[in-house]
C-alpha cells in the first residue's frame, strides 16, 4: 500500500494497548468518588470523535451523557455541568486552543477533568484531574485514540455496570490494530477507485448514521474540506429525507458510511433511495471487512475504528490522484484569525 | 412586500396567543406530576425548531435536556428515557411518519408526550398525554408554531423556577406578529439584493451559533437544498474553523446567520475571518432590525424567531429571481421511498 508504514502503525496501536491498567485506575477512582454525568468536549475531528461514544453511553449505559463543542461551552455554560461532572477531552498535542480553554472552565466549576494527549509537557496535561499520555504521531493518531477511548468510556460503562464484557472487549482491542492492517489491505483497490473515479469532483454529499455519523462528518470537514478543498454536505441518513435528498441526481456523489449498529437500516433507506436516481452512489460499509481475531458480538462497538482505517485509504489516494497534499493549508496555522 | 399575506400571517400569529391558558394549564400538571427530564424530538425543520430551545434549557434551566432526531431514538432507544420523562413533539400536518412514530413509542415507554400540531383530527393529537392545536397554513407555519414553543418552553423553565420573567415575556410575544411584519419590511430590499445576486450560486455555506444554530441548519436543508435545489454546506461557527474554512474564496458564497446571545462573538470572529479572503460574504444579523414594542433583554431569546422571519424573505425572493417555485419537488411527496 502506497503511503502507509505498518510498523509505525502497529506500534502506536499497540502501544495504547499499555494504557489500560492506567485507564483502570482512573476509571476506578471517578466511579468510587461518584458522578451524577460525563461531559465529551471537543472541537472538529476530537468533537467527531466523541460522537460515537455518545451515541453508545445513551443506548448501551444510564450513564447522563453530553456532547458539546468546547468554545460554545465555555461562552454559553451548561447548568448540567458541575462538581458530579467527569469532563473528558482529547487533544493530540495538548495545544487545541478551545480544548485547553474548555478543560481549564470545567476544572474551574469544580469538575473531574480527564485528558487525553500525545504530548506530557503541555499544561493541558499537568492541570488535569487525570491525564492519559499517548504517544501518537500524525498519521495514526485517530486509530490509537481510538483504542484509548474505547478503553476509557467503556470502563466507565463496565464499572457503572452497563457493560459486563469490558475485560474480553480488551482482549480484542489487542487485536484490533493487526486486524485494521487487514482492512486497510482489503478496502485498498476499492479506495484507489473511488479516488480515481472522482478526482474531480467539486462537491460531495456524505450519509451516515449511528456510531458512524461521527467518521461521517469529520471525514466530510476535517478531510476533504480541510485537507483537500473539495465542498461537501454531511447530513445524518435520518434527516437526509428531510430536505437533503432533493438534490441526487446523477450529476452530484453520494457518499454513504454505513456501519453495523441498529442504525444500519437507515443507512440502507438512503442506499436504496439513491440506486434508483443516481449512477454516482459510493457506500462504505464496514461489513465488508473480515476483522481477523475479532469476536462478531463486537463488530456494532467496533464501527467507527474501522471506518477510519477505511478512509485513511480514501484520503491517501485521494492525495495521490488529485495531486493536493494532505498536509497543505491555506488559512489554518499559516495566518492568524 | 411580494408574496405576503400580512392579514393571514397575523391572524395565525396573535391566534397561536390564545393558546397561552391551555400550555399553562399542561406545564402546570406536568410540573406537579414531576419529571425527570425533556426530551426534545423531531425531523428536519421540526427538530431544528427544537434546537434554540435545547440552548435555552441547558443555559437559562437546571431541567436535563435531550434534542433526538425520531427515527435515530426509535430505532437506537436512550437510556434516559422513562416514565419520568416529557417528550414534546410537533408537526404541523400531524402526519409526519417518523414524529408521529416516534410519539408512539415514548408512550409505549411511559413517558408523557406533549404533540403540537395544526390538525385535530390525527391519532398524534389524539393519542398525546397532552396536545395542542394550533392553526397553521403552510407559510406561517413555522413562525405560529414558533410562539406556541416559546410559551411552552419558557412556561416550563418559569414553574421549575428558571426563568422569573415568563408573563412579561409573553406580553413581549403578543407583540411579535406585528414586530415581525415590520422586520420583514426592514429586510425586504437586502434579501432581493441577496436573491439577486446569487441567484445563479450552485453552493452556499451557511455559518451560525447558540440560539440561531437550528436555523442556519434548517435553512441550508430545508429551503435551499429541498425548495431551490442549491447545494449547503451549514457548519456551526465554533466548527467552521476546524475544516470548513479552507474552502473560502471568492469563488465561494459565506453566509453568517448572526442572533444576540452570547454565541454572537464565535459569528464576529468568522466575519472578521472572513472579510479579509472573500468578497462574497453575507450576514444575516438580528441585531439590524428594530423589534417595535418588544422589550430589549427578551431579544437574546427572539433571535430564532427574528431570523426566520428574515430568511423567509430571502426564500421568496430566492424563488422569484431564480424561477424556481419553493412548493416544487423531485423526490418528497412525489415518489415512494
Amino acid at each position: 500500500m502506497i503511503n502507509f508504514n505498518e510498523e509505525t502503525y502497529l506500534r502506536i496501536g499497540k502501544g495504547a494497548m499499555k494504557l489500560k491498567s492506567r485507564i483502570d485506575e482512573i476509571t476506578a477512582a471517578v466511579t468510587q468518588k461518584g458522578y451524577k454525568n460525563l461531559f465529551l468536549i471537543g472541537s472538529g475531528g476530537s468533537a467527531a470523535m466523541f460522537m460515537p461514544f455518545e451515541h453508545f453511553l445513551k443506548t448501551k449505559s444510564t450513564i447522563p451523557a453530553y456532547l458539546e463543542i468546547a468554545a460554545e461551552l465555555v461562552v454559553s455554560g451548561h447548568n448540567q455541568l458541575g462538581k458530579e461532572s467527569v469532563c473528558i477531552f482529547t487533544s493530540s498535542s495538548g495545544t487545541t486552543s478551545e480544548t485547553v480553554a474548555a478543560a481549564k472552565y470545567c476544572k474551574e466549576k469544580g469538575a473531574t477533568t480527564i485528558c487525553i494527549s500525545g504530548k506530557e509537557d503541555v499544561p493541558f496535561v499537568k492541570d488535569a484531574s487525570y491525564a492519559i499520555v499517548n504517544e501518537m504521531d500524525d498519521f495514526s493518531a485517530s486509530d490509537a485514540d481510538y483504542i484509548v477511548l474505547y478503553m476509557l468510556y467503556f470502563s466507565l460503562m463496565h464499572k457503572h455496570g452497563d457493560f459486563e464484557k469490558y475485560e474480553e472487549f480488551c482482549e480484542n482491542l489487542a487485536k484490533l490494530p493487526d486486524a485494521l492492517v487487514e482492512v486497510k489491505k482489503q478496502c485498498d483497490e476499492k479506495a484507489q477507485q473511488f479516488a480515481i473515479r472522482y478526482k474531480d469532483a467539486p462537491y460531495h454529499m456524505l450519509t451516515g448514521a449511528g456510531s458512524v455519523w461521527g467518521e461521517t462528518y469529520s471525514y466530510a470537514m476535517c478531510v476533504m474540506e480541510e485537507m483537500q478543498w473539495i465542498k461537501t454536505k454531511s447530513v445524518k441518513a435520518a434527516e437526509f429525507f428531510h430536505g437533503s435528498l432533493e438534490l441526487v441526481d446523477d450529476n452530484m456523489s453520494l457518499i454513504v458510511i454505513m456501519g453495523e449498529d441498529e442504525t444500519r437500516p437507515m443507512c440502507q433507506r438512503v442506499i436504496d433511495f439513491a440506486k434508483r436516481y443516481t449512477k454516482n452512489l459510493t457506500v462504505f460499509d464496514t461489513a465488508d471487512y473480515r476483522l481477523a481475531g475479532i469476536s462478531d458480538e463486537f463488530r456494532q462497538y467496533l464501527s467507527p475504528i474501522i471506518m477510519t482505517a477505511v478512509l485513511d485509504r480514501v484520503s491517501i489516494h485521494l492525495e495521490a490522484q488529485r495531486g493536493h497534499s494532505l498536509d497543505i493549508r491555506r488559512y489554518y496555522k499559516v495566518v492568524e484569525y
